[in-house]
Order: structure tokens, then sequence, then C-alpha cells
């Protein structure tokens, strides 16, 4: 069973209920922002990330924001809310399911008859509700989805944190391993730490840990040994962009485990839900990759800087794996195989 | 250029010179060692490290060890030498290269005809230097060699540290790296931070750009993206043990980046001297991989751990590539190419 809900709103219903992700993997936390200002500054320090998860926290946000705006006029609420949506989504502009999440919550608001300050209220109370679950339910099928592909006491190799704390409830990657696990599978978990940000470290060891399965962390590069003594069934993985080819932007790294779990030939499998696939992008070439800063690699963390101050660094967040070195892709709609046409 | 030999005896021949590597890549200094007891610290804190240059700074402290025996009777100067050699070698009891100086020392005074203290310490000097000229004769045609494999401009990748600071002058992997800078080749280097003790980010990216190449640092699990864009023309590492047969151990991560040379078609140098070779050891199966603490991956250099207290943790210290995966295997005698028969 997963440890609760990544967020949620609390039983008044008047703040919406976070586990600190920055105090993690030492201490387990759960807080209350019952106000703009700290779900901004949740979003901004990462106490709440992940896509599905910071949209969640998004729309229940926007619900927030109609709840205290003490007006009767709902002309004044939605302007309200207009600016309300303009600060959260300041607070990671590159985030696109935060943006989604407010303009979702904003234009059902616009678009309402609702002409008392309290329908307003319950109206966005519901959207809001409706956004958190259709993401735990999007995740309970591609999970259902991806048990199909896996047998009981299978090693399965992840990587970063495509997990409960990345979504609601299941995560993606992770979904199958909370269901089988349930169930009784048995799989042996092994998670690569994920440099430089150790998502995996932190996140992943921490909340499969804490479900009650076997889990075994290693270094990144440590993947292939491991694949090379037969301990690994299957690779699993989200993705933060799929191309209409099948092409995947994910975490850096996952090429190299695709090419290494070709070369074992064992499944590569990509978990995540269908708001992945970017059909305006013919191909992987065309997703455009994040290059971040330096100090992640050679500073972060440490007491002292762990590389010559003046080094060039290469720290791209993300690489594209080849649709043909993707086993299946699995959505809450399906499970697609090479060659892939996602339209 | 290299900056200054890793291990050296200082002008009065009195002390051993060394790179103190515990404070790179933030402080550069050298510190003598003038006595047993601070090689014994030295080697053991890992002030000096890397296979040849421990072996080299044994050599030297035996040297030393006559010289601060005091006595005219060359039997008691032997006692003192067979005693010193059993303490240094406890420093680090599993580094062959460094029993394999203290018995070479021993022996040559042993079966000497040495009959005075100073035709004892004479001899033992010249021998002690012996092994340091030796180790710098072998990178040198190792570079050679390997140099011979290469063109200017190529775009090497390298992993953890087979370097100047890991022998007392240019280093195995990286011997080529800098007979070709010095010859203008303008190579571009880049060097995996190399996980979990960071061998290529605090030390192979230090010496290689404080030279004065073109040095780029990544984490390990770039190396495919990396290659995937064209950037690597030749990977070249070192090596811990060749089987007879060709299959390599060496640094964790090395097996990784020979399967994902293999995917994109780039060769993989071994560079390694001779005495690498285990001719008693018919294939890399008989290799055995020593496993680490967990500390090192989950809590070493940070300030709070950065993966939960209790989880599994997967640390093997080297893999092993099988032969068919290296391009070549370069030492001081030649350039060897698969099936390889070492014997």
């Amino acid at each position: 069973m997963i440890m609760c809900d990544t967020v949620t709103l609390n039983d008044k219903k008047d703040a919406i209920k976070i586990i600190d992700q920055t105090l993690l993997p030492n201490r387990f936390e759960q807080i209350e922002l019952s106000d703009l200002e700290s779900v901004y500054h949740a979003i901004k320090t990462l106490q709440v990330r992940g896509a599905p998860a910071i949209g969640v926290t998004a729309g229940y946000a926007m619900y927030l924001a109609s709840l205290n705006c003490h007006t009767s006029d709902v002309k004044i609420m939605l302007a309200e809310l207009e600016r309300a949506g303009k600060y959260l989504t300041s607070a990671r502009p590159t985030a696109v399911n935060l943006k989604w999440a407010v303009d979702r919550m904003y234009n059902i608001a616009l678009n309402s008859r609702a002409d008392t300050r309290e329908k307003m209220i319950n109206l966005l109370l519901s959207e809001s509700v409706k956004i958190a679950e259709d993401d735990i339910a999007s995740c309970t099928v591609i999970g259902e989805n991806m048990l199909q592909l896996l047998r009981p006491g299978m090693g399965i190799l992840t990587h970063c944190n495509a997990g409960s704390l990345a979504t609601v409830r299941y995560g993606t990657a992770t979904a199958a391993m909370y269901l089988g696990h349930e169930r009784g599978y048995g799989f042996k978990i092994y998670i690569d730490e994920t440099r430089p940000l150790l998502q995996g470290a932190r996140l992943t060891s921490y909340e499969l840990s804490r479900a009650g399965m076997d889990v075994t962390l290693q270094c990144d590069s440590m993947a292939a040994s491991l694949m090379a003594c037969g301990k690994i069934d299957a690779v699993i993985t989200g993705a933060d962009t799929i191309a209409q080819n099948g092409d995947t932007a994910n975490k850096i790294g996952t090429l190299g485990l695709a090419i290494l779990a070709k070369y074992y030939n064992i499944p590569l499998y990509i978990c995540a839900p269908s708001s992945t696939l970017d059909t305006g992008c013919p191909c992987g070439e065309q997703i455009e990759i994040e290059q971040r800063d330096a100090y992640e690699v050679t500073s972060m963390w440490y007491t002292d800087p762990m590389a010559p101050q003046d080094v060039k660094v290469r720290n791209p967040a993300f690489d594209v794996t080849p649709a043909e070195l993707i086993t299946a892709i699995v959505t809450e709609c399906g499970i697609y195989r090479y060659p892939y046409a996602f339209s």
C-alpha cells in the first residue's frame, strides 16, 4: 500500500495537504497550504514536484482562491481567479501541467452559470477533485496495463522518480509495482540513484521501501553489471515527452538504460499518461533538451565542491530514447508497440 | 605538460614528496613524508592512491627505512627492512602493487652483497628510483602506442582516474592525452564523474584541466546522450585486472560504456601496464568483484544522507567488460586486438 496521497485536501477542505518532499528521505512531514502564497512557495521550492502532482496542487489552489475571496460579486471573483492563476503559473513557468490545471479551473469558472459565491466555490471544488481523481484513475489504469506485461518475482529496474511522489497516488512507472506488491507479486525492485538530482535515491527508494517492497539502490553506472548478472527482467521508466513516432524524452540516463537493455535482451517499458504524448512533435530530434547549471554536478549536496572551479560541465536534464529501443509504451489508453504512430 | 610528478624524492633525498590527493580538487598541496609512519598514513588515507603510484611510494619508503636505520650491522638493517615492509603492506592489504614493490626492495637487499650501511642505502636508493623510472617509461610507451590509434581533434571519453595522479607522470588511460596535448592535437576530453567516489570529477578533471586540455565533466548517466550527438570518437579507460582472454575488470561503469560504444560504433580502448595482465586468470568470470560499503552511495560527501537509512545498496567497485567489446588493449609491449590470448 502507498503511505498516503501526495497531494490532497484536508478534512475541513480549507487547505491543501502535501508531503514536503524537500525533507525526504530524512524526515516525513505533511504540511497544509491554506493560501496562495504558501502554494506558490511549495511549488517554487519543490516541496511538491512531478508534473501530475503540480497540476493537482494548482487545481486545489484555484479552489482555495475562490474560498478565500470574500465577495458576493461573481465578476470580482473571476478577476481574482485570473490574478491567482497568473501568480501560481509564475512559480514554475515551464511546468506545462501547472498552466494546464490553472486554465482548466479558470475556464470552468468563466464558462459556468454559477451566479453566487457559494455555487462558484462548489463548482471549483468539484472540478479540482475531478483533476485529482482523474490522475489517480489514469495512474491506476497505467498500472493495470503494465502489470499484464510482468510476472511475479521479476527483477525490475527503474530510474528517477515517476512514482507516487510525482503524482497523487500510484505514480506512472511505479503503478504496476504498487499494484503487483498489493497482490503479493514479490518483485525485486532496483533503483538508479539518478544523478545529479538524486531523485531515485531520495524519493523512489524512499516511497517504495516505505510501501514495504524489496528495494535495492545503486549508482547509475552500475546498471550494466546488474543486467549482466541476470537480475533484471524489465526496465520501467516514466516519460517527459513522447513524440508521434514514439521517440521519448525522459530523465538523463534513460537512453543508456535502453541501449543496455537491448544488449541484454531485456524489455524496456515507458509508462506515462496519454497527456505526455506531444502530437505536434513528429520525432525526438524536435524535442529541445534543457541544459542545467554546472552547480548541480559539481557542488550541490556537497560540503566542498567536488570538481575544479572553472571546469566545463555538461548537464542535460533529459535524453531522447529512439522508439525502436522501446519495447512498449503504456498509457491509460492501452499498450502500444513499435512502430508507434500516435496522433 | 603535467603539473609535476605525483610521487618523487625531495632534493635532499631524505623524504618522499607527494601531492596530497585528499585535498583535491580544492587545494593543491605537496607534502613530504620522511618516516614510515607518515608513509603508512598517506597510503591508508589515500593521500596517495592508484596502484602504480602506491608501488613507487612503497619503493621509496623502503629506501627511507634503510636511511633511517642507524646501525652499521647489515643484518640488523635487513631485519628492520623486513619489519618496515610488513608495516607498509598492512596500510592497504589488498593493494597488489604495494606488496610487489615492498618485496622487490626487500629481495634486492637480501640477495645483495652490500656489506656496509652505505652500500645498502645506495642500492635501495637506486632500486627505488628504478621502480619510479620504470613506471614513467612504461606509461610513456603506453601513451605512444595509444596515440597511434588517435587523430588530432578527436573527442575522447574517459572514466575514473587512470591518470597522472594514479602513477608518477603520464598515467595510463591519460598518457596519450598528455602526449597528444604536448603535440597540439587539440583533443576534446570528456570525463565521467565516476560515482560513488567521484575520481573523475575530483582527480581526472583536475589534472587534465590543470594541464591545459579542453575538458568537460559530466555525470556517468550522460555518456549515452554524448555519444548519440556524435561528440565521441574514442573511449579510453584503464584496467584493474585483465584476464588471459582479454576480459577486463575496471572501475564500475566501464562495462556500460563499452556496450554504449559498441552501439554507437565507437572504439573502446583499455590502456594498462602489462603487469595488469593476470595470466593465472583464464576469463572474467574468475575475477572476484569487491562489494563496497553502502555508505559510499548513500552518505559520503553529503551533509545529510541522500537515501532512506535502511535501504539495501548495491555497490560493486568494478565490473567486467567482455573481451569482444574491447577494440584494443594497449600496454607498453604493444597494441593487442580481439581475440586476445595473453600468456
